[in-house]
């Protein structure tokens, strides 16, 4: 055992980021960030006078945050909760929602962290298996007694359910919470924020670091009933009141209030998105059907992590998970239209060279 | 039972912060916060070009900012830690330093975030009392087989030990952690800090919000032995990665390299502070000897919360702790010169009122 450490810090499972080479030389395409600014009305919010004033505490309830994600979902204040990156909320709503006699199940391919989090809290995880062709089978889930986390578009699959498929689930058990982790569900997938009026027992977790272009000022939320967003400010309050530091708490409402903005970029990268596929089709490529701001894709040339290897060695970086099933995948993140072209070109010149050496 | 919580959910214990109204129609002197804004150094770090850089994550290393904490304290990278604020780092350390046999110590006059956060992590705690006069002894905790955790300057007394006093607790028993908050030393107490190249067991903690002017930046950091904060990363990296947005990254790197603006608020503070005590004691408070930027003091005339009410009826924010022991002090915050002033006068005519009404 390491000195000092104690048991419970002993079995976690740290998660690892994707690489963030500070030097910028490379072409990032690892880890799904936006390739847009924020919108220009971020900038407007952030002015000399809100710097300032940066000796004061923030709000601890978050309050014209909340009010401007409420009005967008069309719910009220009680019903949103605000997080330093939806990575906190996730916590919150583990420790919340989970804990002895209480597990909590999740899939076999999705994001890393459920299960770093579900070992920061010593929780018994049940993985359930992704179907053969990745899709995720609610019915898998309806037995499990105890909390559920989907993401819902998949990551790193890709690939999304639609809204309905999950009453079935959240009917299954009124006294079971399902979290829907909804990063990317901006780019082409249903959310399942409407449901929350019918189900107390759902919760919606989404983010601001993908399709509001605001990875660095780390802002996320959730949506849900009152008693189970009133369970993770419980948690809050007990970890740290002012989660979402001033500036943030600026960015994130004059984010949130730009809708022509959001919908102008969502766009542009879905139209990206379908170009880029078809172009990787073209040279061989299986690629599954994304709905998100990055698509999950192998070539029979390139198994094994060499998409991402050669990649890295021509200056693009790419994300791979060494990992069951997926291992001969990359992620790939929709960036601007003209980099995907670099990267396209880039693909084609590889698959042609592994092909002569054969 | 609540609805959907967890059965350690259910025993939490949230931290109540500090009244924060928003309209900001009080003087405000009850959250220690500084009354000056951060170094003008901040505004100039936070340029449009990095604000268009927040599609971007933020380094998870916090590399920058560390190295100016780092060069600030003649210690190394891998000597320190940055947090969302130094209660996410205090949390980090209660994961990381106790569990399953290793309880936590702490005073019972004391930050009123320890008892939430050994809630939140299911920890036996032990409450070890301080002196009558409210010094903390530090022999009384020599032999508690476990973590400690002591304030110092503690709050809300504002009273400070010497470093020396710490050598024997580090000293007692390698294998323990000691962790030193000094959220209020740069207001004329001694830092533990210098002490970390003899002990591998001390971690301090300290923050940007009180003497950087950062309250609303959320900027918090450790120092200790490699060895502690890779044990802290260690759980950094299982809860949130990214856990310091990219604008704090920048202003906490600004404000940490400009020591003649730090100098002359720290001064300030501590000079509005001796001429405000001085106040105080003619008109009859007993005032502790504080080392922080407010005072604890009590009025035969103001009891039970009376200093706390009589004031925010005139417009006037303090905290009052209605908890025992210290049900009969007010904790002031020592704001901007005039703002001392003001409320002298204030004190002066309640006090007057209080005794004609004998």
């Amino acid at each position: 055992m390491a000195r000092f450490l104690s048991p419970e810090a002993e079995v976690l499972a740290p998660y690892a980021p994707g690489e963030q080479p500070q030097d910028r030389q490379y072409l990032k395409l690892n880890t799904n960030e936006s390739p847009f600014p924020p919108s220009p009305k971020v900038w407007q919010a952030l002015t000399e006078a809100e710097v300032e004033r940066l000796n004061l505490y923030p709000d601890p309830d978050c309050g014209p945050l909340l009010d401007a994600i409420a009005k967008r979902y069309d719910l009220s204040r009680e019903n949103v909760i605000a997080g330093n990156g939806s990575d906190e909320i996730l916590a919150f709503a583990f420790r919340a929602f989970c804990g002895r006699g209480i597990g909590v199940a999740y899939a076999d391919v999705t994001y890393g962290f459920y299960k770093s989090q579900a070992a920061l809290f010593g929780l018994n995880a049940t993985v359930i298996p992704l179907r053969q062709d990745f899709t995720l089978a609610v019915e898998d889930y309806l037995d499990f007694p105890g909390t559920v986390v989907i993401a819902n578009p998949n990551a790193p699959t890709g690939l999304a359910l639609p809204r309905d498929a999950f009453r079935p689930l959240l009917e299954a058990d009124p006294q079971r919470v399902v979290i829907l982790d909804e990063a990317y569900v901006d780019f082409g997938a249903e959310s399942c924020a409407p449901l929350i009026r019918e189900y107390d027992n759902l919760l919606v977790v989404q983010t601001f670091s993908k399709s509001r272009s605001l990875a660095g000022g780390r802002v996320g939320f959730a949506l849900g009933s009152p008693e189970l967003i009133a369970g993770l400010n419980r948690v809050k309050y007990s970890f740290h009141p002012y989660n979402v530091n001033r500036l943030s708490l600026l960015a994130g409402a004059a984010a949130m209030g730009d809708g022509d903005y959001f919908r102008a970029c969502t766009e542009a990268i879905q139209e990206s998105r379908g170009w880029f596929t078809a172009e990787l089709e073209k040279l061989g490529f299986t690629v599954l059907h994304s709905r998100t701001n990055f698509v999950f894709a192998k070539h029979e040339a390139l198994p094994n992590g060499a998409t991402y290897r050669e990649l890295k060695a021509r200056g693009i970086l790419v994300r791979w998970f060494d990992a069951p099933r997926i291992r001969d995948y990359a992620r790939i993140t929709i960036g601007k239209r003209e980099d995907m072209e670099v990267l396209a070109d880039t693909l084609k010149e590889l698959v042609s060279m592994k092909r002569e050496s054969r």
